[in-house]
């Protein structure tokens, strides 16, 4: 196998992301994520209903091959879960690939809570288990709507942790979802790594730690929104976040995202008011949502105007593909 | 304030616990912590209760000021979270200092399962939720003896997330423990980071990943045991854990642990196999604790085999501080 050395694509030591596949292993799980991914964009496809791709919560960096240690994104997973509802409700197919234990949709009103463990929601009654009648009006309506978005397949949760594990589900479920070609959406609002350790420079063992500070070099990510947008899902209309901590960089580098990968939506936010207030940027468009006060009051998630907005992007963007079939 | 480099106590670039102190800002909610926790002493005290001071889950270090990255520990906190289950039957008080999220005593049964979630153990029934009937004899048990050690005030949950919260709650925490004297154990179970990187160091914002490969230079984590045997806590039992990948390093590390600190017992157990088999060590002893292939089938716990073995080992220990209290 060669070396990353000889394999980079460029002075700056960003591989190439094809090579980034052969130099390491598929999960071992791949086929079976395959498989119920193709039977789901199958039944959607037959039913011609719109289907979101989206990816939530951050991928792991192993430190170690025996691995004890890892580099971690900031991401509960909350944007993706939270807009996943939002999706079902617009009428969409939603397969949720997120990492594992993060926010789900639906459960996770009643997860992730420092101070309400699952015990706590419930209460012994005769000979069976009920959930507390403080919670029961709002669960109620929780409860019914994912049930029916399970019983009617209309939720496919699919699951992820190391960046390696991502980035080949990712290939492989772009390439099969782009049978649906512009009826698809890819919302990526996972926070994936932008740096990793390569396999054959990685430490086998646990790094021991009697031998003062430890220096570590990684390797930048190769660019997979490249390949996404010009081969694995090319009629798809994608959607990529941008988070940052110095708000004098949003905006530019949002726009050099669109402009250098060539796709259609870039959702910037900034880390502390992420939950309050997105920039949706498209090459001819720059629109701000923001929650007011009130909405806050009211318990708005800014994921209710996120979503309308994506799916008013996609009517244009399905019509403009109808178009260009026509004129074929 | 000195920089790092003017307090390191050696050559190895080791900084001394109180330096660590005096350099990192204490959690807000320390304050909060501290009364809980004085609260729930107070009353064990006057009660005679022995009680067991568990950490569990993993400390995160974070890679920036205003922090997106951050290295983590892999641990879920299976560990401490089962052995407070047995403490507790064990008739002691517990205080289970977590990494937030992590797996918690009794809840732990229904969470972090890859493929159930919290709402797939509920069915609407008339106007109530109720568990669904499948659930419903083993978490009668689970819930009823969750309820108990919650109404008994048997089990105070708190919770960190960053190194420097663990460590300022570690230390407030077992100084407060302390007028318990020999009645206290402390069970050192979370998976606290060995590197971190001090916030003058620290980048301000998101590391920016145009710039080709990265450099991290991770400082030593000064070793808090000592202090925390010879002061904080010097009265207590104090039981560590060693976990290894190589085979070779494991019994040999765990030794030196406890001729370099002075406590009393290291629970020594590798990553591949430590839901299997542990080896308990103190100073003059050393007895492997393994589960047999019938135990794993009837899904025995390994932590009801080494809980009873500490509780053996505290009893020792009380009596031997019985004894030298008389000799003064």
């Amino acid at each position: 196998m060669p070396t990353t050395e000889q394999l980079l694509d460029n002075g700056q030591g960003v591989i190439d992301p094809d090579v980034f596949f052969k130099m390491n292993s598929p999960p071992a799980n791949l086929k079976d994520f395959e498989t119920k991914l193709e039977q789901f964009v199958d039944y959607h496809q037959e039913k011609k209903t719109r289907l979101v791709f989206i990816t939530s919560g951050g991928t792991i960096v192993p430190l170690e091959n025996q691995t004890v240690r890892f580099i971690d994104n900031f991401s509960n997973g909350h944007r993706g879960a939270c807009s996943a509802e939002y999706f079902l409700e617009a009428g969409y197919a939603v397969v949720f690939m997120h990492r594992q234990f993060s926010l789900q949709p639906y459960h996770r009103h009643y997860t992730h809570n420092p101070s309400i463990g699952f015990l706590d929601y419930l209460v012994q009654k005769d000979d069976n288990i009920q959930v507390d009648q403080q919670y029961n009006d709002k669960m109620k309506t929780v409860l019914s709507n994912y049930q029916n978005a399970i019983k009617n397949n209309r939720l496919l949760l699919l699951d992820f942790v190391t960046l390696s594990d991502y980035l080949f589900k990712l290939k492989s479920g772009t390439r099969i979802l782009a049978r649906l070609q512009e009826n698809a959406m890819y919302y990526l609002a996972a926070a994936v790594s932008d740096f990793f350790i390569p396999s054959e420079k990685m430490h086998e063992h646990k790094i021991q730690s009697g031998g003062g500070a430890l220096t570590l070099t990684l390797d930048q990510v190769p660019k997979f929104l490249t390949p996404l947008v010009s081969v694995w899902a090319s009629k798809g209309l994608i959607v990529s976040f941008k988070l940052e901590t110095d708000v004098n960089l949003l905006v530019p580098k949002a726009r050099q995202a669109l402009t250098r990968y060539g796709h259609q939506v870039v959702v910037a936010n900034m880390l502390s008011t992420r939950k309050q207030t997105v920039t949706v940027i498209t090459k001819s468009s720059q629109q701000v949502l923001s929650l007011t006060p009130e909405d806050i009051a009211h318990h708005v998630e800014i994921e209710s105007r996120i979503i309308p907005q994506l799916v008013h992007i996609h009517d244009g963007w399905i019509s403009s593909g109808a178009t260009k079939a026509c004129q074929q």
